[in-house]
């Protein structure tokens, strides 16, 4: 044991200033793959002082920059990052179980983030990005006829941005945030998920290391949140992603129902796809649906928020459906293992808990669903040896028409977080494919294949309301099309309901978290040359 | 006993379509005047089948009509209660404990509310008001030089809204929120406050009886809330006006957690005016302060959650603030009494609680401030015999300069929820005004008196974060300046941390509550066509 011990790195965490071990318990990060032991992490006790320091020199920092140079300082960090891009890759295959693939849709994301609100935020401000405040809407009479006017500012909040993120995107989840709240004018303490935190770890350091943060504006907590959520005050935030469970408590802690601090939550979500009742089985969209559903369920061990859990799809198309999928599944099935090894197209769960939990899960959906393609009990896989590594290999659930409409199964009810979705059949009709969606309860997003304009109608009507992101895939488009569970900064990402009821990112929507709404309530005149807006009829 | 009982109203709730008492625990109303008793309410037990009622009969037929026919409503409504003022201001007036102005600020503000969103929502969906969605924003591509494009839609979410009011406002607490709910395409269940229900109760009555609502789109539940929070599903809302505590309790429901129902919250803020260092006293700005503390401190008796709290007056200015303000409160304080004597310029509290709590409040006041006018112990009123009613005549206490930049000085953590404000000395520097205004930790509505473009630059940026509203008043301006507690359709109404960190109203920006932003993900044409939005580039 020691010998290990002493090969492992010891990760530190950055608060008030400076790097730090702390003297709480040890957690070992280690390789998913190959169960060899990474880093050390030691958890910090006290974080009254980080809050205080992050939320008065951090905020003080930040906020004297204006908008547009938040902008800039952003821009340039999408750079340094992106110089390291070699380094982050390799510490993602070695402690999240990606392959190379995957490794670059999580650092890549995180650049793009940046990239995105660098370029956004200083279009926003009044007189270009310059001006402390965002304007928000026009100018308003109180009521006919008044001299007086209401228009509504944003500015940001003089507290803390807390970051607790999950451990599935170490990067992207660390860094989207950041850029989010640094645009707003928030200083940031993010603690990444311990089992996946070399990168974020890394990440965090490069950053701090390059200069480009104001002091105070970007702390690290490795470990355990400590007393995190007792330090807040009635201006922090805390925008959390991870279990349903983890988020109830983090919205139902006494500070947080004390002071009214902010909370967003992004959590578990049952994401769907409807298949329309025109796909047929020879189209480039019958195809799109194949590629589409065959990346949600293996990209990162289908260890996404955003992938696919259930395949809606009428019932005289499911066994081509089926049978396409098991084909492909079954290839990456045979490729699954030490994603080190390039030929490998997927890797293992993060980790052995999460492993446990997804073979549960799946013991939960067979009682309403049968399984027809993988084994979870399977333990040997490419490149390690027998019984090493938490690795799942892709499964595929079905259930029938009458269970699909069943608000007790556990496939509305239960995320397997993992390489895990059931294809539920209907008889083709947007009724009773919105009313199998909604079971689920609110979704992060869901994505309807269809070329029926009347059909895409009502379904946006029918299924917007239960998702924070609606996919619309056609055959003319098929071969534009991304797969659905990629969010793109300009996109909201949260779902009403069991996915958080949160909001992120979608453009300067996205700031809005981080920004107080005040109505300035003043002379038409006064107010125009207050904020540098056009003067109304005064 | 007996006596009374039968010569009382028994007023009844309206659920699951019909009218009906309850068999739950009784509560008598009282007019807070005479102590009389006016009406008695028994509480339902068992509100699942209302809950599922409104949800499902009242959301699909009001989201049947489009926004602009909702429109079309929500004006038919306003004249259908403006029909019935003088009826309701005599309800007001007898359980209110309201004088005639009272009474009309509540009920015209009530119908404000209907006619200010009547005339918006025709003017925000798209084709002209009929579409099913608001189109929010434009569309963005997912990425540079993508065919895809990204465009938020906004629709309504398919839940109930409860609606929990307070004791002070039941008419424009009631229709207000119904207005944007119904507005926005939510039916409602509307829980008023027990003590002052008559109005709320009446008004409900009319507007059932006016036929202009569709079935279900309105229910009241009189009495207490039952198990109606254990019934919340996670597309259903909840938006509460009252206290903290009880702020906090719906928040952290178990129910409400478990499901993410929405919660919006507008609860006891300490409010503050700043007088600027230029104001002199011989000016029009002078006496647009004396008139608003005035209006702030008695209209409604005080019982105002955006009644000012803390009137900051830089130290050279207050002894003659203070000597104006004490001439034009004592004028009142000798016509306190029963409001239905036309005389009487303000009238009691609402109950005899509000008068207990009031005294204990002004007894923790008096720790860190002292007291220049008013008596709480006072028993003599006009209109009523000695000892009768619950009265407090308007109370102004003064604190010493260092007294108010204590964070522990009662006056700002502790609302009295009457007529009573503090006059806290400041040096004249906006530094230490928007220090002293934090430490009531978030309002809803700050007022700012000063002709010095500078000082509210500096103002805007420093107080804005901790107010939701923030009312700048200035010498040109004087004669139409409205009284910092009217609250307008069009402004926002809710403030950061003790406010409960809410948003309504604030005209778009108050829908979003009751909405689900969603983004559509597809084709820049597909989603021209299907949205009616103009064609972009694609």
């Amino acid at each position: 044991m020691l010998a290990w011990r002493s090969m492992s790195e010891r990760l530190e965490s950055y608060l008030n200033g400076a790097w730090r071990t702390g003297d709480g318990d040890t957690a070992t990060l280690v390789n998913p793959a190959t169960e060899q032991p990474l880093a050390e992490i030691k958890s910090v006790r006290g974080l009254a002082d980080a809050v205080a320091w992050g939320r008065e020199i951090g905020g003080r920092n930040l906020r004297a920059l204006s908008f547009a140079e938040r902008g800039e300082r952003l821009a340039k960090l999408a750079k340094v990052i992106h110089g390291h891009r070699d380094e982050l890759i390799a510490i993602a295959i070695a402690n999240g179980g990606n392959t190379r693939g995957d490794a670059k849709f999580d650092i890549d994301g995180a650049t793009a983030v940046l990239a995105s609100y660098a370029a956004l935020v200083p279009t926003l401000g009044a007189s270009q990005g310059q001006a402390p405040w965002l304007v928000d809407g026009e100018a308003a009479p109180l009521h006919k006829g008044a001299k007086i006017r209401a228009q509504h500012v944003l500015l940001p909040r003089p507290g803390l941005a807390v970051h607790i993120n999950a451990f599935n995107f170490p990067a992207w989840g660390m860094i989207g945030k950041l850029a989010v709240a640094f645009a707003a004018g928030m200083p940031v303490l993010s603690k990444p998920a311990t089992s996946t935190a070399h990168l974020a770890a890394r990440i965090a350091r490069i950053v701090l290391d390059s200069g480009v943060v104001p002091e105070g504006a970007f702390q690290l907590l490795l470990g355990s949140a400590g007393d995190l959520l007792d330090r807040l005050g009635p201006q922090d935030v805390v925008a959390f992603t991870g279990s349903a469970d983890t988020g109830a408590r983090i919205r139902g802690h006494q500070r947080v129902l004390a002071t009214n601090a902010r909370v967003n939550i992004e959590a578990d979500s049952l994401n769907a796809v409807v298949v329309g009742p025109d796909v047929a089985s020879s189209s480039e969209l019958f195809d799109l649906v194949v590629r589409d559903c065959v990346i949600e369920l293996t990209q990162k061990a289908g260890q996404k928020c955003t992938a696919t859990r259930r395949i809606l799809v009428p019932s005289a198309l499911l066994p081509e459906l089926r049978e396409a999928l098991v084909d492909r599944l079954r290839a990456i099935a045979e490729k699954t293992g030490d994603p080190a090894d390039d030929a490998v197209r997927m890797g293992p769960l993060s980790t052995k808990q999460q492993l446990a939990d997804a073979r549960s899960g799946l013991a939960d959906l067979q009682r309403h669903a049968e399984r027809v393609l993988g084994d979870p009990t399977r333990t040997e896989f490419a490149g390690v040896a027998p019984g090493v590594g938490y690795f799942l290999e892709p499964i595929l659930l079905q259930a029938t028409e009458s269970a699909a409409q069943d608000p007790s199964a556990a496939f509305h009810q239960r995320e397997v977080f993992g390489p895990v979705a059931t294809l539920l059949p209907y008889d083709g009709t947007i009724a009773s494919a919105a009313k199998i969606v909604a079971l689920g309860e609110g979704s992060l997003v869901g994505t309807l294949y269809t070329d029926d304009r009347e059909f895409t109608a009502s379904a946006v009507a029918s299924l917007s309301p239960w998702l924070g992101r609606l996919v619309l895939g056609t055959e003319k488009l098929a071969g534009a099309a991304l797969a659905p569970g990629c969010v793109f900064p300009v996109c909201n990402h949260g779902g009403p309901g069991r996915a958080g009821d949160g909001a992120e990112l979608g453009g300067k929507t996205g700031l809005a978290f981080y920004l107080q709404r005040t109505t300035l309530q003043g002379g038409a005149a006064e107010l125009a040359r207050l904020l540098g807006t056009p003067a109304s009829d005064a």
